[in-house]
Protein backbone atom coordinates (compact mmCIF):
# COMPACT_ATOMS: atom_id res chain seq x y z
CA UNK A 1 0.00 0.00 0.00
CA UNK A 2 2.91 1.71 0.63
CA UNK A 3 4.79 3.94 -2.36
CA UNK A 4 6.47 6.92 -3.36
CA UNK A 5 6.08 9.54 -6.39
CA UNK A 6 8.64 10.49 -8.56
CA UNK A 7 9.84 14.06 -8.27
CA UNK A 8 11.06 14.64 -11.90
CA UNK A 9 9.23 16.43 -14.31
CA UNK A 10 11.06 14.63 -16.94
CA UNK A 11 10.94 11.58 -16.06
CA UNK A 12 8.72 10.25 -19.36
CA UNK A 13 10.81 7.94 -21.80
CA UNK A 14 11.33 9.20 -25.01
CA UNK A 15 7.79 8.82 -27.19
CA UNK A 16 5.66 8.43 -23.97
CA UNK A 17 2.92 11.25 -22.86
CA UNK A 18 2.36 12.54 -19.51
CA UNK A 19 -0.84 14.30 -18.29
CA UNK A 20 -0.08 17.36 -15.98
CA UNK A 21 -3.14 19.20 -13.93
CA UNK A 22 -1.17 22.21 -12.85
CA UNK A 23 -2.49 24.79 -10.44
CA UNK A 24 -1.75 28.02 -11.30
CA UNK A 25 -2.42 29.70 -8.32
CA UNK A 26 -4.32 32.80 -7.82
CA UNK A 27 -4.24 34.66 -11.10
CA UNK A 28 -0.77 36.37 -11.76
CA UNK A 29 2.50 34.26 -13.05
CA UNK A 30 4.60 35.68 -9.74
CA UNK A 31 2.04 33.41 -7.59
CA UNK A 32 2.75 30.07 -9.72
CA UNK A 33 5.23 27.75 -8.09
CA UNK A 34 8.26 27.47 -9.81
CA UNK A 35 7.33 23.72 -10.54
CA UNK A 36 4.28 24.72 -12.19
CA UNK A 37 5.96 27.75 -14.66
CA UNK A 38 8.42 25.26 -15.76
CA UNK A 39 6.08 22.22 -16.82
CA UNK A 40 3.98 24.96 -18.53
CA UNK A 41 6.93 26.07 -20.65
CA UNK A 42 8.28 22.82 -21.97
CA UNK A 43 4.17 21.79 -22.27
CA UNK A 44 3.60 20.56 -26.02
CA UNK A 45 -0.29 21.28 -25.19
CA UNK A 46 -1.91 23.68 -22.55
CA UNK A 47 -5.86 22.61 -22.36
CA UNK A 48 -7.59 25.19 -20.14
CA UNK A 49 -10.75 27.77 -20.18
CA UNK A 50 -10.10 31.49 -21.60
CA UNK A 51 -9.97 32.75 -18.11
CA UNK A 52 -6.83 30.63 -17.17
CA UNK A 53 -5.12 31.03 -20.47
CA UNK A 54 -4.58 34.75 -19.74
CA UNK A 55 -3.56 34.26 -16.58
CA UNK A 56 -0.27 32.71 -18.24
CA UNK A 57 0.05 34.27 -21.44
CA UNK A 58 3.38 35.87 -20.57
CA UNK A 59 4.09 31.93 -20.30
CA UNK A 60 3.14 30.89 -24.09
CA UNK A 61 5.41 30.57 -27.03
CA UNK A 62 5.40 27.41 -29.20
CA UNK A 63 2.98 25.14 -27.07
CA UNK A 64 -0.37 24.58 -28.54
CA UNK A 65 -3.06 25.73 -26.74
CA UNK A 66 -6.43 23.71 -26.49
CA UNK A 67 -9.46 26.53 -25.66
CA UNK A 68 -12.32 25.38 -24.00
CA UNK A 69 -15.64 27.06 -22.85
CA UNK A 70 -17.29 26.55 -19.69
CA UNK A 71 -19.87 23.92 -19.30
CA UNK A 72 -17.63 21.40 -21.27
CA UNK A 73 -15.20 20.25 -18.22
CA UNK A 74 -15.62 17.07 -19.74
CA UNK A 75 -14.67 17.01 -23.07
CA UNK A 76 -11.74 18.89 -22.40
CA UNK A 77 -10.76 16.21 -19.83
CA UNK A 78 -11.05 13.73 -22.10
CA UNK A 79 -9.09 15.40 -25.03
CA UNK A 80 -6.39 15.89 -22.59
CA UNK A 81 -6.29 12.22 -21.25
CA UNK A 82 -6.02 11.04 -25.01
CA UNK A 83 -3.26 13.88 -25.90
CA UNK A 84 -1.41 12.52 -23.21
CA UNK A 85 -0.48 9.28 -24.75
CA UNK A 86 2.26 10.27 -26.56
CA UNK A 87 2.59 14.13 -25.69
CA UNK A 88 3.28 16.27 -22.61
CA UNK A 89 -0.25 17.98 -22.03
CA UNK A 90 -0.59 20.38 -19.43
CA UNK A 91 -4.59 21.10 -18.26
CA UNK A 92 -4.60 23.91 -16.13
CA UNK A 93 -6.83 25.08 -13.01
CA UNK A 94 -6.94 28.07 -11.01
CA UNK A 95 -5.61 27.96 -7.81
CA UNK A 96 -5.31 24.69 -6.75
CA UNK A 97 -6.05 21.87 -9.33
CA UNK A 98 -7.71 19.75 -6.05
CA UNK A 99 -10.09 22.72 -4.49
CA UNK A 100 -13.44 22.76 -6.84
CA UNK A 101 -10.65 22.35 -9.60
CA UNK A 102 -9.88 20.17 -12.56
CA UNK A 103 -8.04 17.23 -11.20
CA UNK A 104 -11.31 15.28 -9.85
CA UNK A 105 -12.93 15.22 -13.09
CA UNK A 106 -9.41 14.36 -14.35
CA UNK A 107 -8.74 11.04 -12.62
CA UNK A 108 -12.76 10.43 -13.12
CA UNK A 109 -11.79 10.71 -16.36
CA UNK A 110 -9.02 8.76 -17.24
CA UNK A 111 -10.64 5.85 -14.82
CA UNK A 112 -13.65 5.87 -16.87
CA UNK A 113 -11.61 5.70 -20.63
CA UNK A 114 -9.55 3.23 -19.03
CA UNK A 115 -6.57 4.65 -20.57
CA UNK A 116 -3.10 4.08 -19.05
CA UNK A 117 -1.57 7.58 -18.83
CA UNK A 118 0.65 8.81 -16.77
CA UNK A 119 -0.79 11.76 -14.21
CA UNK A 120 0.90 14.07 -12.30
CA UNK A 121 -0.66 16.99 -10.26
CA UNK A 122 1.34 19.86 -9.38
CA UNK A 123 -0.04 22.06 -6.34
CA UNK A 124 -0.59 25.82 -6.58
CA UNK A 125 -1.61 28.64 -4.09
CA UNK A 126 -5.39 28.31 -3.38
CA UNK A 127 -7.88 30.96 -3.37
CA UNK A 128 -8.26 31.23 0.96
CA UNK A 129 -4.32 31.69 1.17
CA UNK A 130 -4.15 34.00 -1.26
CA UNK A 131 -6.92 36.65 0.33
CA UNK A 132 -5.41 35.79 3.80
CA UNK A 133 -2.41 37.33 2.99
CA UNK A 134 -3.69 40.10 1.62
CA UNK A 135 -5.85 40.63 5.07
CA UNK A 136 -3.15 39.67 7.09
CA UNK A 137 -3.08 36.69 9.31
CA UNK A 138 -7.17 35.94 9.94
CA UNK A 139 -6.55 32.14 9.74
CA UNK A 140 -3.84 30.88 11.89
CA UNK A 141 -6.55 28.43 13.30
CA UNK A 142 -8.32 25.77 12.17
CA UNK A 143 -10.83 26.51 9.24
CA UNK A 144 -13.26 25.09 6.83
CA UNK A 145 -13.91 25.86 3.24
CA UNK A 146 -17.09 25.92 1.89
CA UNK A 147 -18.18 26.74 -1.86
CA UNK A 148 -22.22 27.79 -2.18
CA UNK A 149 -22.11 26.70 -5.81
CA UNK A 150 -25.04 24.72 -5.25
CA UNK A 151 -24.79 23.28 -9.32
CA UNK A 152 -22.79 20.19 -8.60
CA UNK A 153 -23.60 20.20 -4.41
CA UNK A 154 -27.22 19.97 -2.94
CA UNK A 155 -27.98 23.36 -0.88
CA UNK A 156 -29.34 20.81 1.90
CA UNK A 157 -25.70 19.48 2.52
CA UNK A 158 -23.99 23.27 1.55
CA UNK A 159 -26.32 24.76 4.44
CA UNK A 160 -25.39 21.56 6.58
CA UNK A 161 -22.11 22.42 6.57
CA UNK A 162 -22.26 25.42 7.61
CA UNK A 163 -24.06 24.86 10.58
CA UNK A 164 -21.44 22.51 11.28
CA UNK A 165 -18.53 24.86 10.53
CA UNK A 166 -20.04 27.75 12.31
CA UNK A 167 -20.77 25.80 15.38
CA UNK A 168 -17.65 24.36 16.17
CA UNK A 169 -16.17 28.30 15.74
CA UNK A 170 -13.83 27.26 12.73
CA UNK A 171 -12.66 30.11 10.59
CA UNK A 172 -14.79 29.76 7.31
CA UNK A 173 -13.83 30.48 3.81
CA UNK A 174 -16.65 30.43 1.01
CA UNK A 175 -15.46 29.95 -2.19
CA UNK A 176 -17.83 30.65 -5.44
CA UNK A 177 -20.07 33.14 -3.11
CA UNK A 178 -22.23 34.34 -6.33
CA UNK A 179 -23.23 33.62 -9.77
CA UNK A 180 -25.95 34.77 -12.13
CA UNK A 181 -28.20 32.12 -11.09
CA UNK A 182 -28.08 31.60 -7.26
CA UNK A 183 -27.71 35.36 -5.92
CA UNK A 184 -29.70 34.93 -2.50
CA UNK A 185 -26.80 31.66 -1.65
CA UNK A 186 -24.59 34.34 0.45
CA UNK A 187 -27.12 35.90 1.72
CA UNK A 188 -28.71 32.47 3.21
CA UNK A 189 -25.09 31.78 4.34
CA UNK A 190 -24.45 34.31 6.43
CA UNK A 191 -27.94 33.71 8.55
CA UNK A 192 -26.56 30.73 9.24
CA UNK A 193 -22.89 31.57 10.10
CA UNK A 194 -24.85 34.34 12.76
CA UNK A 195 -26.51 31.88 14.40
CA UNK A 196 -23.45 30.67 16.25
CA UNK A 197 -20.36 33.61 15.67
CA UNK A 198 -21.01 36.90 17.23
CA UNK A 199 -21.95 39.41 15.33
CA UNK A 200 -17.97 41.72 16.06
CA UNK A 201 -16.24 38.59 14.47
CA UNK A 202 -14.20 40.50 11.47
CA UNK A 203 -14.68 39.42 7.93
CA UNK A 204 -12.70 40.27 5.11
CA UNK A 205 -13.95 40.13 1.50
CA UNK A 206 -11.07 40.00 -1.18
CA UNK A 207 -11.63 40.21 -4.83
CA UNK A 208 -9.09 38.84 -6.82
CA UNK A 209 -6.17 38.67 -4.50
CA UNK A 210 -2.71 38.59 -6.17
CA UNK A 211 -3.71 39.11 -9.36
CA UNK A 212 -1.90 42.07 -11.43
CA UNK A 213 -4.83 44.48 -11.68
CA UNK A 214 -8.00 44.08 -10.00
CA UNK A 215 -7.27 43.24 -6.25
CA UNK A 216 -9.71 44.80 -4.10
CA UNK A 217 -10.57 44.13 -0.32
CA UNK A 218 -12.95 44.94 2.39
CA UNK A 219 -12.46 44.01 6.16
CA UNK A 220 -15.69 44.05 8.05
CA UNK A 221 -17.63 42.30 10.69
CA UNK A 222 -20.10 39.73 10.41
CA UNK A 223 -23.10 42.10 11.05
CA UNK A 224 -21.82 44.14 8.75
CA UNK A 225 -21.21 42.26 5.76
CA UNK A 226 -24.50 42.45 4.62
CA UNK A 227 -23.63 46.23 3.46
CA UNK A 228 -21.08 44.65 0.81
CA UNK A 229 -23.54 42.27 -0.67
CA UNK A 230 -23.84 44.27 -3.88
CA UNK A 231 -19.77 44.27 -4.11
CA UNK A 232 -19.57 40.27 -3.67
CA UNK A 233 -19.10 38.74 -7.01
CA UNK A 234 -17.33 35.56 -8.69
CA UNK A 235 -14.08 36.52 -8.57
CA UNK A 236 -14.55 37.21 -4.18
CA UNK A 237 -13.29 34.75 -1.85
CA UNK A 238 -14.87 35.70 2.23
CA UNK A 239 -13.20 35.10 4.91
CA UNK A 240 -15.37 34.57 8.38
CA UNK A 241 -12.45 34.40 11.27
CA UNK A 242 -13.56 33.40 14.43
CA UNK A 243 -15.03 34.51 18.18
CA UNK A 244 -10.84 35.44 19.54
CA UNK A 245 -10.25 37.04 16.00
CA UNK A 246 -9.91 41.12 15.91
CA UNK A 247 -9.52 43.84 13.57
CA UNK A 248 -6.39 45.85 13.75
CA UNK A 249 -5.36 49.52 12.15
CA UNK A 250 -2.00 50.36 11.24
CA UNK A 251 -0.52 51.86 8.27
CA UNK A 252 -4.10 53.13 7.56
CA UNK A 253 -4.58 49.81 6.27
CA UNK A 254 -7.31 47.23 8.31
CA UNK A 255 -6.09 43.63 8.73
CA UNK A 256 -7.36 40.55 10.67
CA UNK A 257 -5.50 38.64 13.38
CA UNK A 258 -6.59 35.60 14.54
CA UNK A 259 -4.89 34.63 17.72
CA UNK A 260 -3.49 30.94 18.55
CA UNK A 261 -2.90 30.99 22.08
CA UNK A 262 0.91 32.13 21.76
CA UNK A 263 0.34 34.65 24.32
CA UNK A 264 -1.08 31.65 26.61
CA UNK A 265 1.83 29.68 25.97
CA UNK A 266 4.54 32.34 26.39
CA UNK A 267 2.42 34.88 28.64
CA UNK A 268 3.46 37.28 26.04
CA UNK B 1 -13.28 50.13 4.35
CA UNK B 2 -11.84 49.31 1.10
CA UNK B 3 -8.18 49.41 0.30
CA UNK B 4 -6.03 47.91 -2.58
CA UNK B 5 -2.62 46.11 -1.65
CA UNK B 6 0.44 47.15 -3.49
CA UNK B 7 1.70 44.28 -5.80
CA UNK B 8 5.54 45.69 -6.00
CA UNK B 9 8.14 43.74 -4.24
CA UNK B 10 10.10 46.92 -4.47
CA UNK B 11 7.61 49.51 -3.45
CA UNK B 12 9.79 50.48 0.06
CA UNK B 13 11.05 54.07 -0.41
CA UNK B 14 14.86 54.34 -0.15
CA UNK B 15 16.02 53.38 3.89
CA UNK B 16 12.64 52.21 4.67
CA UNK B 17 12.41 48.67 5.66
CA UNK B 18 9.81 46.32 4.81
CA UNK B 19 8.78 42.70 6.71
CA UNK B 20 7.67 39.88 4.22
CA UNK B 21 6.37 36.89 6.25
CA UNK B 22 7.19 34.29 3.48
CA UNK B 23 5.58 30.67 2.69
CA UNK B 24 8.00 28.61 1.63
CA UNK B 25 5.42 25.72 0.48
CA UNK B 26 5.85 22.55 1.61
CA UNK B 27 9.45 21.70 1.54
CA UNK B 28 11.04 22.39 -1.53
CA UNK B 29 12.44 25.16 -3.78
CA UNK B 30 10.56 24.29 -6.88
CA UNK B 31 7.29 23.94 -4.83
CA UNK B 32 7.74 27.83 -3.66
CA UNK B 33 6.15 30.66 -6.04
CA UNK B 34 8.47 32.83 -8.14
CA UNK B 35 7.31 35.89 -6.10
CA UNK B 36 8.95 34.46 -2.37
CA UNK B 37 11.86 32.86 -4.62
CA UNK B 38 12.64 36.68 -5.49
CA UNK B 39 11.96 38.66 -2.16
CA UNK B 40 14.29 35.39 -0.69
CA UNK B 41 16.91 36.40 -2.68
CA UNK B 42 16.87 39.95 -2.67
CA UNK B 43 16.44 39.95 1.13
CA UNK B 44 18.59 42.10 3.42
CA UNK B 45 17.83 39.51 6.12
CA UNK B 46 16.05 35.87 6.40
CA UNK B 47 14.77 35.13 9.66
CA UNK B 48 13.69 31.28 10.42
CA UNK B 49 14.13 28.00 12.17
CA UNK B 50 16.51 25.26 10.73
CA UNK B 51 14.07 23.17 9.36
CA UNK B 52 12.71 25.54 7.03
CA UNK B 53 16.21 27.38 6.41
CA UNK B 54 17.48 23.91 5.30
CA UNK B 55 14.62 23.94 2.70
CA UNK B 56 15.85 26.93 0.92
CA UNK B 57 19.91 26.91 0.98
CA UNK B 58 20.13 27.15 -2.67
CA UNK B 59 18.88 30.81 -2.54
CA UNK B 60 21.05 31.99 0.15
CA UNK B 61 24.04 33.97 -1.12
CA UNK B 62 24.48 37.11 0.83
CA UNK B 63 21.77 37.78 2.92
CA UNK B 64 22.04 37.53 6.87
CA UNK B 65 20.54 34.43 8.14
CA UNK B 66 19.06 34.56 11.62
CA UNK B 67 18.47 30.82 12.71
CA UNK B 68 16.19 30.29 15.22
CA UNK B 69 15.23 27.57 18.27
CA UNK B 70 11.22 26.11 18.48
CA UNK B 71 10.33 27.92 21.13
CA UNK B 72 11.78 30.86 20.47
CA UNK B 73 8.95 32.48 17.96
CA UNK B 74 7.86 35.39 19.97
CA UNK B 75 12.14 36.68 20.00
CA UNK B 76 12.51 35.83 16.31
CA UNK B 77 9.10 38.05 15.86
CA UNK B 78 10.21 40.81 17.61
CA UNK B 79 13.61 40.84 16.10
CA UNK B 80 11.97 40.71 12.69
CA UNK B 81 9.64 43.41 13.18
CA UNK B 82 12.42 45.86 14.18
CA UNK B 83 15.02 45.15 12.08
CA UNK B 84 12.47 45.60 9.28
CA UNK B 85 12.48 49.62 10.25
CA UNK B 86 15.27 49.92 7.98
CA UNK B 87 15.68 46.59 6.44
CA UNK B 88 14.08 44.24 3.89
CA UNK B 89 13.83 41.15 6.12
CA UNK B 90 12.16 37.91 5.13
CA UNK B 91 10.54 35.51 7.83
CA UNK B 92 9.77 32.34 6.76
CA UNK B 93 7.54 29.90 7.55
CA UNK B 94 6.89 26.52 6.37
CA UNK B 95 3.85 25.76 3.36
CA UNK B 96 1.46 29.12 3.53
CA UNK B 97 2.14 31.71 6.64
CA UNK B 98 -1.18 31.69 7.70
CA UNK B 99 -2.05 28.04 8.22
CA UNK B 100 -0.43 27.36 11.81
CA UNK B 101 2.42 29.71 10.82
CA UNK B 102 4.03 32.77 11.33
CA UNK B 103 1.77 35.50 9.83
CA UNK B 104 -0.38 35.50 12.98
CA UNK B 105 2.32 35.90 15.79
CA UNK B 106 4.35 37.95 13.83
CA UNK B 107 1.27 40.57 13.14
CA UNK B 108 0.47 40.32 17.20
CA UNK B 109 3.59 41.20 17.89
CA UNK B 110 4.05 44.49 15.57
CA UNK B 111 0.66 44.96 16.88
CA UNK B 112 1.72 45.26 20.61
CA UNK B 113 5.45 46.72 19.54
CA UNK B 114 3.12 49.60 17.91
CA UNK B 115 5.88 49.59 15.28
CA UNK B 116 4.86 51.19 12.18
CA UNK B 117 6.84 48.57 10.13
CA UNK B 118 5.34 47.78 6.12
CA UNK B 119 4.39 44.29 6.41
CA UNK B 120 3.68 42.34 3.52
CA UNK B 121 2.49 38.24 3.84
CA UNK B 122 3.18 36.35 0.49
CA UNK B 123 1.10 32.78 -0.17
CA UNK B 124 2.87 29.24 0.00
CA UNK B 125 1.12 26.21 -1.17
CA UNK B 126 -0.05 24.65 2.20
CA UNK B 127 0.15 20.86 3.13
CA UNK B 128 -3.07 19.88 2.52
CA UNK B 129 -2.65 20.66 -1.08
CA UNK B 130 0.79 19.26 -1.31
CA UNK B 131 -0.66 15.47 0.09
CA UNK B 132 -3.06 15.63 -1.98
CA UNK B 133 -1.73 16.56 -5.24
CA UNK B 134 0.41 13.22 -4.41
CA UNK B 135 -3.03 11.40 -3.47
CA UNK B 136 -4.63 12.24 -6.67
CA UNK B 137 -8.04 14.16 -6.05
CA UNK B 138 -8.90 13.28 -2.23
CA UNK B 139 -10.76 17.02 -1.91
CA UNK B 140 -12.40 18.28 -4.78
CA UNK B 141 -15.17 19.17 -2.32
CA UNK B 142 -15.65 21.16 1.08
CA UNK B 143 -12.52 20.09 3.52
CA UNK B 144 -11.88 21.06 6.83
CA UNK B 145 -8.44 21.80 8.17
CA UNK B 146 -7.92 20.63 11.96
CA UNK B 147 -4.41 20.61 13.96
CA UNK B 148 -4.10 17.48 16.37
CA UNK B 149 -2.05 20.01 18.32
CA UNK B 150 -3.08 20.37 21.96
CA UNK B 151 -0.03 23.11 23.04
CA UNK B 152 -2.22 26.34 21.67
CA UNK B 153 -5.75 25.12 21.46
CA UNK B 154 -7.32 22.48 24.18
CA UNK B 155 -8.02 19.04 23.29
CA UNK B 156 -12.07 20.08 24.18
CA UNK B 157 -12.19 22.36 21.11
CA UNK B 158 -10.25 20.26 18.96
CA UNK B 159 -12.59 17.26 19.48
CA UNK B 160 -15.75 19.36 18.92
CA UNK B 161 -14.11 20.45 15.66
CA UNK B 162 -13.51 16.49 14.65
CA UNK B 163 -17.15 15.81 15.48
CA UNK B 164 -18.88 18.94 13.67
CA UNK B 165 -16.49 18.29 10.69
CA UNK B 166 -17.04 14.69 10.56
CA UNK B 167 -21.07 14.39 10.55
CA UNK B 168 -21.64 17.19 8.02
CA UNK B 169 -19.11 14.70 5.85
CA UNK B 170 -16.20 17.29 5.25
CA UNK B 171 -13.11 16.03 3.76
CA UNK B 172 -10.81 16.28 6.76
CA UNK B 173 -7.07 17.38 6.84
CA UNK B 174 -5.30 16.87 10.15
CA UNK B 175 -2.36 18.64 10.44
CA UNK B 176 0.38 17.80 13.34
CA UNK B 177 -0.61 14.57 13.98
CA UNK B 178 1.79 13.45 16.59
CA UNK B 179 4.55 14.49 18.52
CA UNK B 180 6.82 13.18 21.61
CA UNK B 181 4.54 14.50 23.44
CA UNK B 182 0.87 13.69 21.89
CA UNK B 183 0.74 9.76 21.91
CA UNK B 184 -2.48 9.28 21.40
CA UNK B 185 -4.25 11.93 19.85
CA UNK B 186 -4.31 10.96 16.21
CA UNK B 187 -6.13 7.70 17.33
CA UNK B 188 -8.61 9.82 18.96
CA UNK B 189 -9.52 11.66 16.56
CA UNK B 190 -9.97 8.55 13.86
CA UNK B 191 -12.55 7.21 16.76
CA UNK B 192 -14.22 10.19 16.84
CA UNK B 193 -14.31 10.59 12.58
CA UNK B 194 -15.65 6.58 12.23
CA UNK B 195 -18.27 7.64 14.61
CA UNK B 196 -19.76 9.52 11.20
CA UNK B 197 -18.15 8.43 8.03
CA UNK B 198 -18.34 4.97 6.58
CA UNK B 199 -15.52 2.49 7.42
CA UNK B 200 -14.41 2.40 3.70
CA UNK B 201 -13.90 5.92 3.21
CA UNK B 202 -10.62 6.23 1.52
CA UNK B 203 -7.84 7.62 3.72
CA UNK B 204 -4.53 9.04 2.79
CA UNK B 205 -1.63 9.78 4.34
CA UNK B 206 1.67 11.58 2.70
CA UNK B 207 4.81 12.49 4.79
CA UNK B 208 7.33 14.61 3.40
CA UNK B 209 4.81 15.49 0.34
CA UNK B 210 7.16 16.82 -2.58
CA UNK B 211 9.87 17.15 -0.31
CA UNK B 212 12.84 16.23 -2.39
CA UNK B 213 14.09 13.43 -0.89
CA UNK B 214 11.91 11.42 1.65
CA UNK B 215 8.41 11.53 0.43
CA UNK B 216 6.17 8.41 0.97
CA UNK B 217 2.97 7.79 0.97
CA UNK B 218 0.06 5.34 2.11
CA UNK B 219 -3.79 5.09 0.69
CA UNK B 220 -6.39 2.92 2.56
CA UNK B 221 -9.80 3.29 4.62
CA UNK B 222 -10.53 4.43 7.96
CA UNK B 223 -11.38 0.55 9.06
CA UNK B 224 -7.71 0.14 8.53
CA UNK B 225 -5.74 3.36 9.04
CA UNK B 226 -4.59 2.47 12.34
CA UNK B 227 -2.51 -0.24 10.97
CA UNK B 228 -0.30 2.82 9.79
CA UNK B 229 -0.45 4.14 13.52
CA UNK B 230 3.15 4.03 14.25
CA UNK B 231 3.89 5.45 11.06
CA UNK B 232 2.20 8.78 11.10
CA UNK B 233 5.25 10.94 12.77
CA UNK B 234 5.17 14.93 12.29
CA UNK B 235 6.34 15.27 8.36
CA UNK B 236 2.91 13.41 8.08
CA UNK B 237 -0.44 15.23 6.72
CA UNK B 238 -3.83 12.86 7.15
CA UNK B 239 -6.26 13.41 4.42
CA UNK B 240 -9.46 11.49 5.44
CA UNK B 241 -12.19 11.97 2.31
CA UNK B 242 -16.01 11.75 1.90
CA UNK B 243 -18.48 9.06 1.97
CA UNK B 244 -18.59 9.52 -2.22
CA UNK B 245 -14.93 8.94 -2.79
CA UNK B 246 -13.22 5.89 -4.21
CA UNK B 247 -9.36 4.96 -4.29
CA UNK B 248 -8.66 4.21 -8.16
CA UNK B 249 -5.79 1.80 -8.64
CA UNK B 250 -3.71 2.11 -12.16
CA UNK B 251 -0.06 2.50 -13.04
CA UNK B 252 0.76 0.46 -10.27
CA UNK B 253 -0.52 2.97 -7.95
CA UNK B 254 -3.53 4.14 -5.77
CA UNK B 255 -5.29 6.79 -5.61
CA UNK B 256 -7.84 8.92 -3.75
CA UNK B 257 -10.84 10.15 -5.92
CA UNK B 258 -13.59 12.50 -4.46
CA UNK B 259 -16.42 13.36 -7.50
CA UNK B 260 -18.10 16.56 -7.84
CA UNK B 261 -21.24 15.78 -9.21
CA UNK B 262 -20.08 16.06 -12.55
CA UNK B 263 -21.45 12.63 -13.48
CA UNK B 264 -24.97 13.89 -11.87
CA UNK B 265 -24.67 17.32 -14.32
CA UNK B 266 -23.35 16.06 -17.72
CA UNK B 267 -24.40 12.33 -17.14
CA UNK B 268 -21.24 11.02 -17.80
C1 LIG C 1 -14.29 27.18 -9.05
S1 LIG C 1 -13.52 27.90 -7.64
C2 LIG C 1 -11.84 27.50 -8.00
C3 LIG C 1 -10.93 27.61 -6.79
C4 LIG C 1 -9.48 27.36 -7.12
N1 LIG C 1 -9.26 26.01 -7.58
C5 LIG C 1 -8.60 27.65 -5.92
O1 LIG C 1 -7.97 26.72 -5.38
O2 LIG C 1 -8.50 28.82 -5.52
C6 LIG C 1 -13.62 29.64 -7.95
C7 LIG C 1 -13.75 30.47 -6.70
O3 LIG C 1 -12.48 30.58 -6.07
C8 LIG C 1 -12.34 31.85 -5.47
N2 LIG C 1 -11.13 32.50 -6.04
C9 LIG C 1 -10.26 31.94 -6.93
N3 LIG C 1 -9.24 32.78 -7.18
C10 LIG C 1 -9.46 33.90 -6.47
C11 LIG C 1 -8.73 35.15 -6.29
N4 LIG C 1 -7.58 35.38 -6.93
N5 LIG C 1 -9.26 36.07 -5.44
C12 LIG C 1 -10.41 35.84 -4.79
N6 LIG C 1 -11.12 34.70 -4.91
C13 LIG C 1 -10.66 33.74 -5.74
C14 LIG C 1 -13.63 32.63 -5.72
O4 LIG C 1 -14.47 32.44 -4.59
C15 LIG C 1 -14.20 31.91 -6.92
O5 LIG C 1 -15.61 31.97 -6.98
C1 LIG D 1 3.06 23.71 12.24
S1 LIG D 1 2.22 23.00 10.89
C2 LIG D 1 2.70 24.10 9.62
C3 LIG D 1 1.82 24.00 8.39
C4 LIG D 1 2.28 24.90 7.26
N1 LIG D 1 2.21 26.32 7.61
C5 LIG D 1 1.49 24.64 5.98
O1 LIG D 1 0.74 25.54 5.55
O2 LIG D 1 1.61 23.53 5.44
C6 LIG D 1 3.19 21.55 10.57
C7 LIG D 1 2.37 20.38 10.03
O3 LIG D 1 2.08 20.59 8.65
C8 LIG D 1 2.05 19.35 7.96
N2 LIG D 1 3.05 19.44 6.86
C9 LIG D 1 3.78 20.52 6.52
N3 LIG D 1 4.54 20.28 5.43
C10 LIG D 1 4.28 19.00 5.06
C11 LIG D 1 4.75 18.16 3.98
N4 LIG D 1 5.64 18.60 3.07
N5 LIG D 1 4.25 16.90 3.91
C12 LIG D 1 3.35 16.45 4.81
N6 LIG D 1 2.89 17.20 5.83
C13 LIG D 1 3.35 18.46 5.95
C14 LIG D 1 2.34 18.24 8.97
O4 LIG D 1 1.09 17.74 9.42
C15 LIG D 1 3.04 19.02 10.08
O5 LIG D 1 2.87 18.40 11.34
Amino acid sequence: MEGSQSQSQNNTSAGKGKLYIIGIGPGSVPQMTIAARDVLMNSDYIVGNGTYLDQITELIDKQEIIRSAMGKEVDRAVKAVQLAKDKIVSMISGGDANIYGMAGLVLEVAEHEGLDVDIEVLPGVTAITAAASVLGAPIVNDFAVISLSDLLTPWEVIEKRLHAAASADFVISLYNPKSRQRKSNFSQAIDIIKKYKNGSVPVGLVKNALRTADQDYVVTTLDEVMNYNDWVDMSTTILIANNESRIWKSNNRERIITPRGYQRKYDY
